[in-house]
């Protein structure tokens, strides 16, 4: 296959990016947008315009995302026209005034009529922000405050503080990558973390705290619970009379619709969802069972940017969408697709990778020492054929089996490269500016 | 002046409402847009289109807004074109993709061009999570935990902790109406207010608690800062080396630009923002001091939504239209032009009110016992006349001359009629299901 840009010129976003690390604190607003986090040098910072998987950045080059998508939103591509369609009418009418929308008791049916357990909604209009509501709520029903928990929730205090060190000790940060600066400490001791599918993990929480009244955890993410995990904490839950919380925010609508926990059959006292519900325009809401609901009606919640229009106009298209075209279904499928081609091409290569699902987050890892730097190595090369590529992706519904059939040449092509690499010993050589970022190590 | 709709039909609105209580925790998502802090009947409580500072609600009827504007979003009205085009424009050119939006550094400089003091910003999509990321940045610089603070700041943990009662005495909250249901008890103690204008209650906490980290303070709401305190508590939080935050989501805009704290030449560590700063689409920043911000680099702060393209292009083209119209003086300037017709027509009318500034939120009071139902029969009467009119107004630049020349003889004919039930004794008979529900109280 031809390499279209054997040379991209990224000029203007590699400016803008200096310029950025100085006048915005941590230079970007989403940690996993850091051009740092994929490359060292050449991945491209900034974009102009992006329509379904496409992107063109500020420098005017293009690509196709096979890597996250936004890192989760665009779970129907970028820039659907059904979902933009519903913003700019709502544009059009006004997005906002003294009083309030139609359009969000409108999601609150839908979201009900989703979720049959669950008796109201609250809305916001961030992931991390829903998630404070959800534990607001929880230990406002149960009036204990301690929470356990598995998986990644964001950055709000109430998450953070399981990484408060008692002895100033950061080595011993149970969320690695996680900083808990300027998180109070009396809140020390709040957070207790469980690892998922560890069931042993919470029992000893959970004997060991009398007073935990929240449980939150991800149903799914990249692995499935296994031996009734979830059947077995929502049990543990019931025991004790903690709130369970299932937090779908990147597991919703991709995993199961509406989330992972309808696939296993276990339902939470509370779910929440930001990211897909509303395809990129900010949004994140909350279902809660009545009994819950009910105490925490006196708690103090109240925000007026989220009881703007856009966000429930938004979602409500997007819902709509994502459940005419069984998204979750696609996603499964479209994955594997992808999973196979990569199966397919490293047995051409002799690469060693193992491909693991879901669908939804197909993923490969080389089973090799130097995986990390063939893992970047892999996106780096991959840009040369106008693709932004990771070896874990966000599969969406703008994923069609005619561009796989394209990117897998682009693979094919890569993967060749990347095993002549390796019989030369010459992956970290090629590997411009070294290792990227490593990530924070989710509780998954 | 003739009544257009002496009996207006809500009851699309009114059946809405009854269902959203049923499906949404609290009804709303923003307190103040509750119907019945308004009115007990009567209020109309949804719209579905709005343009400059008129309203149709969902029963096709048709208001001019002088009551909130949004609560603060609309400082250039409702549905701005210029706003409304660029955000249109970003939704063309896909609103979110993997990489990021280089408006989001165009807009930091433009806030460090209008905060020549800061060096770096940072952003959230609601007014309540700017003010948690501030005291996060906050306490990681100053290394101390505690906060005192004065005036309103959202519904996030660190701040109502302020009312958790140590005695379960829900008399002794010291925001009355604000309720910390869920917030972790181990946070008393860590949010301590003092009032507007006492320099004395700051003087008295920072001599009792050696550990404050953070002054949090809205810099003017609707009284001036007077004897200095602004400036006095700036040198208080330089000797005991607190971070002091200016809260101007409010303020921000409409008494000073970019802010309240401009007036009066007072530079705070840390200003945020929101509501005005994107005229309706959500959004939020904070711009900081590099010192402060230098500390904060490490904790985490990161959210999907912060990162989306709407937000950034809004207030870009908000700020743009803010400051190319003077915005600060119009508004103190068209405030006034109400509150003297206000003035005017009480006289003509025999009325006791009090007028009081500053302009962008201008303001009523009634100076007699049954102040509470002549403020709400006020309200409930300027309905008639297709008015949202509330004693207390957020002015907006979409309110011009004319308007006011219009509104004015709506309020002649209702202060007439609250004059004359005055003199007969039926004020209360004539407010249709008795007072509204009263409001929290706000240190100011």
């Amino acid at each position: 296959m031809k390499q279209k840009n054997t040379s991209k010129k990224i000029k203007k976003s590699q400016a803008l990016w200096r310029h950025a690390q100085e006048v915005m604190l941590g230079g970007v607003s989403l940690l996993s947008k850091k051009p740092e986090r994929f490359l060292r040098e050449g991945w491209p910072v900034y974009f102009t315009k992006a329509k379904g998987i496409e992107v063109w950045d500020l420098d005017g080059n293009h690509y196709k995302d096979f890597s996250y998508m936004g890192v989760g939103p665009n779970l129907l591509g970028y820039a659907d026209r059904e979902v933009d369609a519903a913003v700019k009418k709502v544009i059009n009418a006004g997005n906002q005034s003294t009083l309030n929308s139609p359009e969000e008791v409108e999601l609150a049916d839908l979201l009900l009529k989703l979720h049959p357990w669950a008796a109201q909604v609250r809305y916001a209009r961030s992931g991390g922000e829903i998630a404070a509501i959800a534990v607001r709520i929880a230990r406002a029903h149960s009036g204990r405050d301690k929470v356990a928990f598995c998986g990644y929730h964001g950055w709000h205090d109430w998450y953070l503080a399981t990484n408060l060190a008692k002895k100033k000790n950061l080595d011993g940060h149970l969320l690695p990558g996680l900083q808990p600066l300027g998180v109070p400490r009396a809140l020390s001791g709040s957070a207790l973390p469980f690892s998922f599918n560890k069931i042993e993990e919470l029992e000893a929480l959970v004997r060991k705290h009398k007073d935990i009244g929240v449980i939150a955890m991800e149903p799914m993410r990249h692995h499935e619970p296994e031996h009734n995990f979830l059947k077995k904490v929502r049990t543990i839950a019931d025991r004790i009379g903690a709130v369970l919380i299932f937090d779908e925010i990147s597991s919703g609508f991709r995993l199961g619709f509406p989330g992972a926990h309808t696939r296993f059959g276990v339902i939470p006292d509370i779910a929440i969802y930001s990211k897909a519900i509303s395809n990129g325009y900010p949004m994140a809401a909350l279902v809660g069972k009545k009994k819950v609901m009910r105490e925490a009606h006196a708690s103090f919640i109240s925000s007026t940017y989220h009881s703007e229009r856009i966000g429930p106009a938004a979602a409500l298209a997007t819902l709509r969408k994502l459940e005419r075209v069984h998204i979750d279904q696609y996603v499964e499928r479209v994955g594997w697709l992808i999973g196979r081609e990569w199966q397919r091409l490293a047995k051409k290569h002799e690469l060693p990778i193992v491909v693991e699902g879901p669908g939804a987050f197909i993923n490969f890892t080389f089973t090799h020492p130097d995986a990390q730097a063939l893992k970047a190595l892999f996106t780096q090369e991959m840009l040369r054929y106008e693709y932004l590529a990771t070896p874990t992706m966000y599969v969406s519904y703008a994923h069609k089996p005619a561009d796989i059939v394209h990117y897998a040449k682009a693979v094919d092509a890569v993967f060749g490269s990347l095993a002549e690499a390796l019989r030369r010993g010459v992956v970290h050589r090629r590997l411009r500016g070294g290792l990227p970022e490593s990530g924070f190590v989710r509780l998954t």
